[in-house]
């Protein structure tokens, strides 16, 4: 008999209805940039990081435990903060035993969202941690759903090929019958040699290089393991396991 | 300036509300079996299928109009009817100058959804009548949603290949900024010479071949313009354009 657990995945927060994620392990995956970006704080040093889902949060929250309030709003550092949701701000030198308070709208809603219906765990993934993610969706040995964050509850196909790293990964250890697994799998094959390459066909790629000049956060947002650490969430808070 | 039409695709009915639809043409695609079975009996000189969505709606409209009622449930013909949602059911022996009232459930609840956010015009699409869909969408020249009926809200690959199948032909007559229908049509283009053979992989195959045996139907939904007519939605009724 297959004993396996089972994976699926939710390829935008409005299907997340759809899957009975009581007992599962929730990947919450927002490749541009939020979980890239929580990935490199957490590697440099971040005691935590603290997601939610305002700009006016964000500050109060950080006002009060003396944190680091950033976050972005039309690509550009959001009225009232200092700082963005780019990887890259997030060095050592700068974020080491801070807390960050990161306010991102689809990655924090659909975390939201999954722990209202009873997620059993929550991390978060992207290319930069994706070795400690499947590490971990191993070891676990439960159910996993692999949760797109998308935009504004769309579709996009960055998440989607993260979602296809992660099952070419460790498609063995899982019993899959999802055809958003098979496709995303199928996609990240497909691409998995030229992901920059392949990146200006995003629709998101347009609004991050085109508008905003954010090539270099692309590049890092699709590197494997430059931020290798796993953001675990717990009471309200994403810390490095 | 680029003054094509727009189109977009929406993966699952439950992503629809994320498109404006009322300057567009609306494709209901439901490949196993609702719209290739709608195809098929137009095709053999049906006057008109009447799409509902319970039995005993169908039961009861047949009764007033003299009308073949079909439907399925669970793969089988549904208790109350005579006939089922197979394309090959609906023979023009069989069919020619009667009237088809079909119920489906994914394929109809879209049709319906569509109709609500006030579609401007409402067809439906399958492989056996591919051309007739792409001819009509280029000679209208309008904005198009390429609409996936998926399986209870779920993402279904089938829907998919069919929507990139689409765009692989009429790409150049429309403006696509649409992680969706990229993704699409890259599925399609990897599996289209050789749909058949990719078909077990599809959860949907399951469900059709191994419980039920219905492989000659598979092939059939699979097979273009075998049925090359244009069902288009006119006040309650589908009829060959």
């Amino acid at each position: 008999m297959n004993n396996k657990p089972e994976l699926h995945t939710a390829l935008s927060p409005a299907l997340l209805h759809l899957y009975d994620i009581s007992n599962s392990v929730v990947v919450i995956i927002d490749v541009f940039r939020a979980t890239s970006t929580i990935a490199s704080a957490l590697y440099n040093g971040a005691k935590c990081v603290i997601p939610v889902d305002s700009v006016p949060k964000a500050i109060e929250i950080s006002k009060s435990i003396d944190g680091i309030a950033a976050g972005e709003r039309d690509g550009r550092v959001a009225e009232g903060l200092l700082h963005g949701n780019s990887p890259l701000e997030y060095s050592r030198d700068f974020i080491e035993n801070k807390t960050l308070v990161l306010t991102t709208t689809n990655g924090t809603r659909l975390l939201h969202m999954s722990l209202e219906k009873g997620a059993d765990t929550i991390i978060s993934g992207s290319f930069p941690n994706i070795s400690a993610v499947c590490d971990f969706l191993i070891t676990e040995n439960k159910n996993v759903l692999l949760g797109c964050a998308g935009w504004k509850d769309r579709f996009n196909l960055e998440d989607t090929l993260f979602a296809g790293a992660v099952i070419s990964r460790i498609k063995n250890s899982f019993t899959i019958h999802c055809d958003s697994s098979l496709m995303a799998e199928t996609m990240f094959e497909k691409y998995k040699d030229g992901l920059m390459k392949f990146a200006p066909n995003l629709t998101h790629y347009h609004r991050l290089v085109e508008r905003f000049g954010l090539i270099d956060d692309i590049k890092f947002c699709l590197t494997n393991d430059v931020a290798n650490v796993l953001p675990l969430y717990h009471e309200g808070k994403l810390v490095a396991k």
